[in-house]
């Protein structure tokens, strides 16, 4: 998952300032309009990629508007705490954040669909409902409830999947096994008779070591060895069945969107597509390396065994059928996820995938 | 192959106008300069995706800036012919132009690497490549011999393997197959044995009818159905080993690119990046439909043997090696992408390939 490892302990938490004044609305002239913008980010500065998406959008803005919108960026914390800032966006007492849907299913479910779901979309196939299927228009109407306008801006990839203390051979290894795991996957946890744990990042190791949690999920190579799991659970399993493809967004006060200038939504539009894909090419220029040292460091790459990734399906079938039943927004916009997934799936395994699985093959 | 359609006969083409005044040098103030640029296209308009994706890109640019960056959008023959936009923007006779760099391999190899080359990178790769490897600084390097600035401008993933009118069963089936296949790649199918044709995209459909031709490669379903080779080579291979993620570029004069005002550089750079991220998205989201439509009228959808891919890759080593030793440019760029290639194929398949194969396995 992507989680929150510098968060650490409880945190000093500014009051929330009073909400940036909105903009008057703009004249024919708009070129020269000074704004700004205050964003808290979910994730602390030390996810450099995750976090330095922010830094790279909100760059981006200034220096497309000559420095007239700014927009500075906060870790968790400084405004709000990490996962205050959906709230705060709501509110309106800061205009927009960068955050995962899914730390905010406890609201409505429907959030999660916004970042990754057990066994959902990838990162190519998310991104391409977003822009070019119905993702986008579906999950605007849904966080119109909640005053705030979404962009997608990053995506970590398929994530692994997570550090165990010992071994997993069959789906018998996950009863009674406590897993620090993200939010909402921990309802398909629970169905497997696992006991997920929602632990702060910064307590992690030490949980793991002392064992009083067995294992523990993060995001991958890159991420995870700068919080030393290998050290202390070194089976190290793949892939993360709940995070196909994680995307993170952008949320916007639907106030302050709305009184923007036209140019600057342009403008803001386009540097979070470029901050889309950058994060995207951060993860995968650096995970390689982040993955040889580990293994040199004792880590122990493995693939699930496939009964365990099978009960794992049934048992996010069966989570999937209750929301159906329960929650109209979910029933909603997942049915219309679902369909694309499955196309997807129809189409990409060919030349994608084949390629890709005759190149790994090979000796480079 | 990205080809080129709808251009068919001899084009008529348009004189090239003079050069585009150099805009004055940015004053302080620059939130207002009027700019207007051409860009030629090499790609029909009758090609949505690929064409369209300048016109998402002139849009943004023009919306990001109250509509005082105004850049025109042109396709082959209005301005200069498909294959010579390059020469044109090299020369400053136009602004800039959207292309394949493979098209121009006959200047030197090395404009290949930009877009595809056989058993090279995929989609995700190239573009982790070209915005956090080193892949934008080498091109660069070598672009500025050419008096252009690059910036990656599409994609349309993983081809397929095109359409052929009897089985591939072995490679012996591939001697004195008349193939048309776009430039580059046609080194290693001579290699193979075949003979590579070079046939404009209008005459295609009548050659393989009459048989004038065996097989014809293409770029993916959504494009292949329009042009209707199903009907007339109804063996459909994949994956196109030649292309594993043809890249788009925009090419952009030098002189033009030093004279924008700073904050019209971030436009363009960010509209790029968008129009980017977009037209992989248009085509995953169209091909899956085009794929059942096809086959649904007869398509023949088959993976290439096992053999025949060896061989194509025996062949393609042979290529590079004989570059790696004749062209200094290329081996100072494929080094470093070769490198970065490999890396990736040390760490997607893991989570990422796992995933996707597991998910391409079920019932969705």
């Amino acid at each position: 998952a992507v989680g929150l490892a510098a968060c650490g302990k409880k945190e000093e938490v500014a009051a929330p300032a009073a909400p940036t004044a909105a903009p008057a609305a703009p004249a024919v002239q708009t070129g020269g309009q000074e704004i700004r913008w205050r964003l808290a980010s979910s994730f602390p500065k030390s996810l450099d990629t995750i976090h330095g998406a922010a830094d790279v959008f909100a760059k981006m803005v200034s220096d497309a508007t000559g420095g007239k919108f700014q927009i500075t960026v906060h870790a968790p914390g400084e405004l709000v705490p990490a996962f205050g800032v959906v709230d705060a966006v709501q509110q309106g007492t800061i205009d927009c954040c960068h955050t995962c849907g899914y730390y905010f299913f406890g609201k409505d479910e429907t959030f999660a669909i916004d970042t990754a779901i057990p066994f959902g979309m990838n990162s190519r196939s998310i991104t391409a409902w977003m822009y070019q299927g119905n993702g986008m228009k579906l999950m605007r109407e849904f966080f119109a409830g909640y005053n705030m306008v979404n962009l997608p801006m990053g995506n970590t990839g398929a994530q692994m999947g997570g550090w165990y203390r010992k071994e997993i051979n069959s789906p018998a290894d996950l009863a009674g096994l406590k897993m620090r795991i993200g939010g909402f996957a921990g309802r398909v946890v629970s169905k497997l008779g696992g006991v997920p744990q929602n632990i702060p990042g910064g307590e992690i190791y030490q949980s793991l070591e002392r064992g009083t949690i067995d294992a523990t999920e993060w995001i991958g190579p890159y991420d995870d060895l700068k919080l030393g799991f290998h050290k202390v659970a070194p089976h190290y399993y793949y892939p993360g069945w709940w995070e196909g493809g994680a995307q993170i967004s952008l949320y916007i006060n639907d106030k302050q969107w709305n009184s923007l200038p036209d140019e600057y939504k342009v403008i803001v539009t386009a540097a979070a597509s470029h901050a889309h894909v950058n994060m995207q090419a951060m993860y995968d220029a650096r995970n390689p390396n982040a993955l040889k040292q580990l293994i040199a460091e004792g880590a122990k790459v493995k693939r699930f065994p496939r009964d365990v990734m099978d009960a794992a399906m049934k048992a996010r079938n069966e989570v999937y059928t209750e929301l159906n039943d329960t929650n109209a927004n979910w029933k909603k916009v997942f049915g219309d996820y679902s369909n694309f997934m499955a196309e997807q799936y129809q189409w990409l395994p060919l030349a994608e995938g084949s390629y890709d699985q005759y190149m790994a093959a090979q000796k480079l």
